[in-house]
């Protein structure tokens, strides 16, 4: 396909704007991913992702939290705890997961074919 | 669910994993979404979102080409054109970026309704 003068504009999509406002934020998509397996606490999550240090881990929930995704639920116990879980509408994005998961199984196994790289 | 000691280790999961180092950076899944509506040149790519600067855009097309996900495609012309277009690796994101915008609409909706953001 050619691109002239008469090819219509591009146009920016709303809602992929408004989920890569959220995905395109690093770790984020991946502790979404996590919290789909189970909640979880803070130090289990800064366990499960190597590189992801303790204050962007931090960060990344609280934005999540904002964005309605995640909630922060505390346990006054004793001994008091906090765990991490996915709120209804967080959970939904279940299927979209599941979809992104069978693409990288293409990713991985093209990646694997050009030994190269 | 409580997490105690005896629950099982969160897994990272290498196809999410490998998933977000791509779309884990700001503007990625923006592009493909972007360029799953046609193949497009550097200035309309630049043009169609806003905040992008040109350093960055090229950045991220050089990445999504090592990714095996975009082609740079040069007709000699004259005059010279370039376009970029999705692989057909690329291309096959195609039912989770739509699983992505249904979930989406649901975020949309639910910011809606919480008109205090």
């Amino acid at each position: 396909m050619t691109v002239s003068s008469t090819t219509p504009d591009l146009e920016l999509c709303e809602r992929a704007a408004r989920v890569f406002e959220l995905l395109g934020k690093r770790w984020s998509g991946l502790l979404i991913d996590l919290l789909l397996q189970r909640p979880a606490r803070f130090s289990e999550l800064a366990r499960a992702v190597p590189g992801l240090s303790e204050r962007v881990l931090g960060e990344r929930l609280r934005e999540l939290e904002e964005a309605g995704l995640v909630e922060r639920r505390v346990d006054p116990g004793p001994p008091i705890t906090v765990t991490y879980l996915l709120t209804p509408l967080g959970a939904e994005i279940e299927p979209a997961m599941g979809a992104l998961r069978d693409w990288a199984s293409k990713l991985i196994a093209q990646r694997a074919a050009r030994p190269g790289e």
